[in-house]
């Protein structure tokens, strides 16, 4: 009985396709990686330039290939990131809903033709909405396909937080959840360092400077288009939040972390995808954790639903 | 300008120091390692069995020694698993009290002979007693020494609540605390899964089995004693427990674990070390985390206290 | 389509089950491990003493439990360390044949009961005779069944040529071959250092002592007896050599490591097993390297030959 | 005492500048990372983008930031990949001599006023006559400065040579020396594969196509420029070589490798750098291997060595 680990086929050679395959090739997890492409040269290029870096010393060898949609047939995972992704000079996700959903159109019926085993991370924008739209569209199974959703938010909030507090952003627990964009948002009932409360953590831990929520969810929301502002571009950070992914679902790991899913009723919501904690293992999403929300943290939900399901009836759905 | 990492000193080359060797040479972070036992031969058959290892594949080089207490001098850590250990006839931590201050009056005089600048981790038992009893007596910096404690406790506690929740061990936010032995506690009300309280992880989370408060915390007990009576003796768990202090250290991760360290005022006690929630980096212990007790809590932690204090006056300490 | 990593039998309890046991968890590659030992209670501690650490930072989950030879039927990898092993007072391992036979037969018959897929890693001593008589008695395919054989007599000898050069023992090509006891032996037409053949070594890496054959190939073999003689038994070496090929294995690596393997013509000799370069793969031995030898090479295999069909014939084999 | 691992300062935040980054926080053995770029908000860019990846589990804690040349004063390692890079539609690497040399010349400028103890990893292009030129220019100690040279095309051609024969490119034994370019040749008399020389490869490993030497040595040449013509430009498998050659001074790993130095009489040459069999380990270079040369391979060397210094004649140096 041969040892088998995982296919992973990664749809789109752009920036962010690219940093999720350097970067999934350092996890020394996965076996084989099939880059598909609609331009197979740019798919080629990416392979290429990572395919020999094995033979170092230190590193695994997997085997890195140019591929294509049926490529998906065997694939444990598939990553999605294809689609015009955000420029410099337009920072609104939303402009980029119209143009993504046509190229993805066209992503999601090539993968469904061949598979609704593997399971799908969506990183292309506007997120949550491709989300929910391709699952109901193509019928593809809830609990397989969700997107990295506010999980590199989520990052960002627990390393300021834990760096204000001086303590290992691992130890900080909270979320941002709900949309990833403008409507994001803290339940701060449930933020807590090792089982301190919110609201005892400036006494515990004498941050040097007072702790702003507002200051804190808003810089998780500006950094994005400031990094592309700045670089041009973001790859690192949400190719790192895709292998975070990547490896729970390798490990089965059944650890929890937010990311975009299709609500299923949860909070009484049923017809969006946002991001909640859910438990992610080898079988995708086993169960989304309903979270208790307290009066400004129901709102906010609110808030977010409504922006979310307008966005979704600009386009139809 | 060269590139240094840490040098370690293994005090004891029996069972546990041996485990310690072995685990630590995996973590590929300590350049140095050196063991110092009073039987020179057998830190000499432990360096030989684990030295020429590092020629395997995917193996770093680190230099492993036999060693003797000079080599303590320039050590950034130092950890001491000298002494008899608990072995199988005996559970009672508190039987060795007397036979391990003994040999341990010898090692803390080598030792502060030499350095008073590393960093001590105690894993020799009567963990708590050893620990405040040579904090004082040899006046060593108080963030520099401390215990496994109930470490290894917390992450059996983890990851039973975690297997119970359906949820990675790493998601449970929760500390045994006070004593490494029959008086410790766990401060229920901090306890929290990804900030679900606990009294909502059964609603939440959904267990198979009712989650039994006494039950887990008892199994936290008596796991220990129940190797040593099936295994004869205990190892892997504790080794590991300092390998996460060795590697929070030298990664100066400022990660909250809990460790046994001597009280300076925290919940009005100072004379006696228990394990507490402790920041760990590159400079040891940077912050006691006084957690807020709820009435259970207070009860237990006194508990715990009187019977420290017992224990210490009975070797007049 | 759940992702599915490697299930590991460890078949022994004793101090070089749980040696493999503490080390494979090191890997992070594992999914499942199960352990089997006739007294069943010794697995459990082995088990209960490595199981909760995997909710420490950095430890990834892995099943840990007891099981039986069941649980063979589906295993990828089982390695085999059951029986008496080397102790102190009798290093010769030919005198632990009689014993280990009787002992290993009970363990082929069960383990043939329910596999004949997974690959089996023979470590019981004496390893080259046990693995020549059981892939016969048993019908093993010859490509599935190993032993761990001169691996760390290699990794020791590449370590001290190394050293003596200066330069990382990974960047050393060569050999411990044959037997793993006292006929083992060096081809050293084949040695070199990053294409520096063996003469040459000295003037070009200008070893601070003078390179001496026969000490090296000699601290090889008496290095083993050395531990046991010093610690009680040997462990470290021998699970980390077992790792080093169930991390092969599990990542298919096809690298080529020495192990022993039941000859199948190579020099014309199929009457025995011992270790020669193979490479090593998710199908386990795919390949057998006859390096071309001197005549002091062959002159060596002979002696090594002849030495080892003398013990076949002692058990009738 | 503190433990203290590196600190690592990367000059340029273009495309190779941030895969440096990206690729180096997965080593998890770098401590602090300062980006310097003339252009601060590039930098800054880069930085923000991989800042907060460090809350994510197993990812360790880093400090990343923007910084200025002072901060070379008490860095380990500097790498540099400041300068115009290949860019499709010019491959030849002499094309960026003039603009590199003088882009260079400021950056180094600025380094030498603060440090000349740093270990100076040079990527910019073209690598040798760079690493030469400023090396004499600004009398850095010649076994601090290095280039990565031909450690990626030998990665790349160890690991084809090892697909073609069905076995893990780092049991290939064999370099492409000389200049990272046109020039580069591989001494054929020292390949081997685990001591089988060139010669016998073909009949001990089978491989499926003949091998064919000049085929392999000049896939090695035109991948590059491949990769620049598909994707744009090359940065993941450069990146991947110096953090190869960054691993291997924080682990004092003493391993050989092909880098970029100054000759200092190897083969009676001392007026060139070029890629050599190199011992790097803390302190930098501690050897040059002086490979023993058939005469094709010494012919290579003079058709190398004569490219080499015309074009460094043609920069006047």
């Amino acid at each position: 009985m041969s040892v088998k680990s995982g296919k992973l086929v990664i749809v789109g050679a752009g920036k962010v396709g690219n940093a999720v395959l350097d970067s999934v090739l350092r996890l020394s997890i996965i076996d084989e990686i099939v880059v598909i492409n609609r331009n197979r040269d740019k798919a080629l290029g990416a392979v290429l330039d990572a395919s020999h870096t094995t033979a170092f010393e230190y590193s695994t060898n997997t085997s890195i290939r140019v591929g294509d949609y049926p490529d998906c047939a065997d694939a444990q995972i598939i990553v999605v990131t294809a689609g015009p992704s955000i420029v410099k000079g337009e920072y609104d996700r939303s402009i980029l809903l119209k143009r993504n959903i046509e190229v993805m159109n066209g992503v999601m019926a090539n993968i469904t033709r061949y598979t609704r085993e593997a399971i799908l991370i969506i990183i292309s924008n506007p997120l949550d909405i491709l989300t929910y739209y391709f699952q109901k569209k193509y019928n593809y199974p809830v609990d397989r396909i969700f997107g990295t959703g506010t999980l590199l938010d989520t990052a960002r909030f627990n390393k300021m937080l834990g760096d204000l507090c001086g303590v290992d952003a691992k130890n900080v627990t909270g979320f941002v959840l709900g949309e990833h964009g403008e409507t994001s948002f803290i339940p701060w009932n449930t933020v807590n360092i090792v089982g301190v409360p919110f609201q005892e953590i400036g006494e515990k831990f004498k941050p040097s400077v007072p702790i702003d929520k507002e200051k804190l969810l808003n810089e998780t929301k500006v950094i994005g288009p400031e990094i592309v502002q700045l670089k041009g571009y973001t790859s690192a950070g949400v190719s790192l939040a895709a292998c975070r992914l990547i490896g729970a679902i390798v490990r089965n790991e059944r650890c929890v972390v937010p990311v975009s899913t299709v609500l299923r009723g949860q909070y009484g919501i049923d017809d969006v995808a946002m991001s909640m904690p859910c438990i992610i293992g080898s079988d995708g999403i086993s169960r989304v954790i309903e979270l208790t929300l307290d009066e400004e943290g129901r709102r906010d939900l609110e808030v977010c639903h409504a922006h979310l399901r307008e966005l979704l009836e600009s386009v139809g759905a």
